[in-house]
């Protein structure tokens, strides 16, 4: 996947390098861990980079990751930290002694230090914050007062800040001192003398540009930022739109308050991206990696149980219609076909209501429109599915009233799941909840009900003529 | 959303600022472009970003879309070129002149002129080629050679490089050089006298150390790399993992080719999971967000009419059971419940399968593993919901054969749909297709023929004791 590019040259003694683990070197760290071989694990472990160094810990269990974590070394621990699952990081943020919790998150940026003290139990948070860095303590205090998934919540609190009237050569030096800290410094931040972001200077700038020029005449001040409580989604789409890699965050006056890293851009867009297919399917994909079977079970009983809760009354349903269907038993045959393609064309309006709500395609005060879309569209999948069905369904019972009857469910079922499949998730959106929540077993229980009491009511009424 | 934040400021004046574009403003837009009012309109334009322009483009029919597009210049207007939605490039591409088109080309960085010249038709795009900048030519010429959605294929040509023995300066002055046509450089490359990558300076480096100070001083000589045949989705994963934001890609021995950019990795997170969503219900949900709703019926109609085929088949099990349907027609109520909870159980194996093969959670050559964690799972499930549904089988037919019946079609479909979804997707893996496409519309027939099966069968068996 990834090269050891350096193989070979002659900085090879100059400095370490980090290697790449593959599966079997994996299983060989496995094993000397198990074997806790300090002196060689050790060895190993200077070598390769703090995300496979978390992603070795994550396939450990409790005690085994809490022997390799205590080999690092402080700024090492704090990256492996960061990008542990959230059952190891759990456990060593419960049993790490306070002192050392501290010095890890005073080695954070602000934004990844609201985090983890975000996730400690209240009197170890005060504890960590109380013997921390005055300032940084502040930071992190202000961040977790933001909600987790806006731009306040993501963002972090360092930040490169000049005044218009600075030279580049302050710029500069600006930067050098947060550099010695920070990694990330793409852009430095022009503010007037209250605070209020005016521009920016990408740092190349900086290297184009005379010392002495003033920052003014080289700013960008056609900025693109965002306040605190914008959804973090909305963040995602302003990055990707502008194609930047770092965001600044103002309050809703124009205060610089902090900035966002696309990073961290990246964790969103897969975290909310999970998070719809997840509820797609009713299950989070991830999270059950992580679990052992029993626990996804129980996870995911709640859910199966509700599915077969609502899956009762569709039982409900066509138990009403038992005389109907032991006259003519060959309607028992076309309810499976009913009930699928209603679900499926249910979801697939909701997926594309839920994508466009997300997008910005879709908005709530125009709701009529997809909604005509929707009916426009089903009126010809729905006119092609019932003349084929009923087609079928005339031939297989040799009455052209059958064929009427499952055609006509056909038609009439798979139009009603379009509009029903588009309007919820604008309703879920509207009263505030997650649109996505609305797809899934839900809308599969649903449409099930809809389609079959459709299918088994026009049998029903047209039975004499079966 | 997003602020014009530089509002009265003292530098109003001195350069334009760009303004976001909200709905009304958009609707006021729409109406000039309508009345074709040329100074209006250029006015408006000269104030918004490009991917704002593009927005609203995308908005306008063909003839308008051509309209806007003619007033915009070279800079903007190839920018707007690939912010467009496939409809509106693909007709500006067979309509605009082709001195135009070369220019346009021209002004793009290597990786987006591929993608433009790759959606020309052959002789347009070998009549750009061939009077475009030789060296942008022969780097088109290069990355279309590559798979669209490789490393290869995404990369761009254009790379600051330096060698170890040269100084800060020289890289300083190589930045200078490339960064007055490209704006994203975030790395200078370092590549030995063969071309082979040795490392890589972060240009905010070049702020830190004095102009006289040798690159191989200060390089990281422990940079990751991907070779060109590396997956997109593969390379996303990589930019995720070790946070970074420019990646350099090489050949299999390590020559350096060219690098790609975070805010590409961001469209190629979208386009993966749209792509995954899209697979899981059937339907690409961006896709039919832009097209009519005739060209959405025709695009979804032979996945329809596949699922209709694939249930006629569930249709012939039941029908062939319909004498032990017309004895029990009790039976008929509990056929949805088992098909909606072994088609629920296969489709979120399936995700879980899915992610994990993306993720890398999941590895084929252990493929026993996620199988008897899934057994385990299902299991649990399976006993649970098979004794809740024979309870209320056994009371509301008030036999215990019919709970009996019931509750162990219920355990036995919930396992074997949850090893069916484990076991597709690596199965289509294995044999090089995507394995997202396993999991929906056929998971769900397939599930609806194997739930019922099983089910019917068991009453047949039992018959005589229901």
């Amino acid at each position: 996947m990834t090269d050891r590019t350096t193989e070979g040259t002659p900085f090879e003694e100059e400095r370490r390098e980090l290697i790449e683990v593959d599966d079997e070197l994996m299983q060989d760290i496995e094993d000397i861990v198990r074997t806790r071989s300090d002196f060689l694990l050790l060895n190993i472990l200077q070598d390769i980079y703090p995300a496979d160094i978390a992603h070795i810990t994550n396939r450990l269990d409790n005690e085994e990751a809490e022997y390799v974590f205590g080999l690092l070394t402080i700024p090492v621990a704090s990256e492996v930290l960061l990008e542990l699952d959230e059952h190891h990081r759990e456990y060593l943020l419960k049993t790490l002694p306070q002192e050392k919790l501290t010095e890890l998150v005073d080695a954070m940026d602000s934004d990844d230090a609201a985090d983890i003290v975000g996730a400690l139990s209240r009197e170890r948070a005060e504890s960590v914050l109380g013997t921390m860095d005055v300032e940084d303590s502040s930071h992190v205090e202000e961040l977790l007062r933001y909600d987790e998934s806006t731009a306040g919540g993501i963002m972090a609190k360092e930040v490169a800040v000049v005044e218009p009237d600075d030279t580049v050569k302050k710029a500069i030096r600006v930067v050098r001192r947060m550099a010695k800290e920070h990694k990330n410094i793409y852009n430095v931040y022009v503010t007037d003398e209250n605070g209020f972001l005016v521009g920016a200077v990408p740092i190349q700038s900086l290297l184009l540009y005379a010392p002495n020029k003033r920052i003014r005449k080289i700013m960008k001040s056609d900025v693109v930022s965002a306040t605190t409580d914008v959804d973090q989604e909305e963040v995602a789409q302003i990055f990707k739109k502008y194609d930047i890699i770092s965001l600044p965050v103002t309050d809703t006056a124009g205060k610089l308050l902090g900035r966002i890293t696309v990073d961290d851009i990246v964790d969103v867009l897969e975290e909310e991206h999970v998070e719809d297919v997840a509820r797609m399917v009713g299950s989070d994909a991830d999270e059950m990696a992580r679990r052992s079977p029993a626990q996804i079970a129980w996870l995911r009983l709640p859910w199966v149980l509700l599915t077969l809760g609502l899956e009762m009354v569709a039982a409900y349903v066509v138990h009403r219609f038992d005389e109907t269907l032991s006259q003519v038993i060959l309607l028992a045959s076309f309810m499976p076909i009913i009930s699928a393609l209603s679900g499926n064309t249910g979801l697939q309006s909701a997926a594309v209501v839920v994508r466009g709500l997300a997008t910005g395609h879709v908005d709530l005060k125009r709701w009529w429109n997809p909604v005509s879309r929707q009916v426009q569209t089903t009126m010809i999948i729905g006119s092609a599915c019932g003349a084929l069905l009923g087609t079928v369904g005339a031939m297989w019972h040799g009455t052209t009233a059958f064929g009427f009857v499952v055609g006509v469910s056909m038609f009439l079922s798979i139009n009603v799941s379009g509009i029903v499949g588009t309007i919820t998730p604008m309703i879920s959106k509207s009263f505030g909840f997650d649109p996505a929540i609305t797809a899934g077993p839900f809308e599969t229980a649903f449409q099930d009900v809809v389609g079959i009491s459709i299918f088994l009511s026009i049998a029903t009424l047209l039975i004499q003529f079966l």
